[in-house]
């Protein structure tokens, strides 16, 4: 399958493509506004492969041409610029795209982060309002701890959840999910079912905050 | 100590009430609106403990009653009663008595269940307000799998989430949960943070209905 990580130039879209290619046979694409920065990560993301003795080949594109190559697009985008992204590359979208989305809305104050969901009532719910209607759209990789996501020499045991309306894209991101090393995907239901499954990366940016040892924290269910 | 879990005679009350006077030497009391009710649970419980070799020592009472004793009162009780069962203990209760409340707001559909909190933004912050202002509220044991932890038999590794305005209230309910075998207790920060602790109930329960081999599902935060 070919994996598109929109906005896959930072934080969680870095961590998925450097699992996703060193863990899997799947083709990874990093997509960006500007196609020259998208090329510069992937420049580094191979350089960590290469030092590690993994020959993956990651490609960067402007964000269009990855959906428009991609049979799996993930919005790997802040959330305020979700909706949007989606409707720059709606063109290079079909009832073949699987469109997955990880953002969560978050507000802070000195206490800690709190969940802060669009008026849909969450990231995933508003993705699903501007995509075209046949594009499945599937809410997973929330709550990962992106820092160790990213840094291919930690080993870790995390769990992730998975929403959406189609159980057969959820399916599907689930088995791709399964194939990285060390991540458990588990179904968490339909996209009404999202804010809750949201809401829980503000909890763990809080305990991170309050538990001194620990940092960039992620869950098992167990 | 003396710890009283008022409503102690059902579902979180009960596994928290075997597992204190299990695992630690501190002194159990059920409160029940019926203390004849709450007699009958105590001797259930006694009968549990017996079985499997241990001697301790839990007594029933009226709420009232047991929250006078106690140290430590934790309102086990559905969230709609919990802040009416405040007001009705209010004055078995002072700054020497930590309140702790697990009671969390759900509302269910045929997806699965939502968070669903008072419109003080949590039940946690409703207690607070429904309590003499001297009190201090810890709000701890949301997300607990209740049948697990009810059934002596099981062994578990679980984490419970502990928010509260007052450090020294937060850290003794810590240090307690802490002597409970197989449970850890994280600081999550100020009751303003207690939403998105609360609202991993429904999820936990979310969880078990779509993952045929999880059933009465817990958390880890790693």
């Amino acid at each position: 399958m070919r994996i598109a990580l929109l906005g896959g130039t930072g934080d969680i879209g870095e961590g998925l493509a450097l699992r996703f290619a060193r863990d899997t046979d799947h083709e990874v694409l990093i997509g960006s506004r500007d196609p020259e920065k998208a090329r510069d990560a992937v420049d580094g993301y191979e350089t960590e492969l290469d030092e590690r003795g993994h020959e993956a080949t990651v490609k960067g594109f402007a964000n269009e041409m990855a959906a428009d190559r991609a049979d799996v697009v993930i919005l790997s985008v802040p959330p305020y610029y979700a909706g949007d992204t989606v409707e720059a590359v709606a063109d290079s979208l079909d009832d073949e795209t699987i469109l997955v989305t990880p953002a969560v809305g978050m507000k802070g104050d000195e206490d800690g982060m709190h969940y802060h969901p669009p008026g849909a009532g969450s990231v995933s719910e508003l993705v699903a309002q501007r995509a075209p209607e046949a594009v499945p759209v599937v809410g997973a990789y929330h709550n990962l701890a992106a820092g160790k996501l990213a840094d291919l020499d930690v080993e870790f045991d995390l769990d992730t959840l998975v929403v959406g309306d189609n159980p057969d894209a959820n399916e599907t991101v689930r088995t791709l999910t399964n194939e990285i090393d060390g991540l458990r995907a588990l179904e968490a239901g339909p996209l009404s079912n999202a804010a809750e499954v949201e809401s829980v990366t503000p909890l763990v940016i809080n305990i991170a905050k309050y538990n001194d040892e620990m940092h960039d924290v992620g869950v098992k269910w167990v």
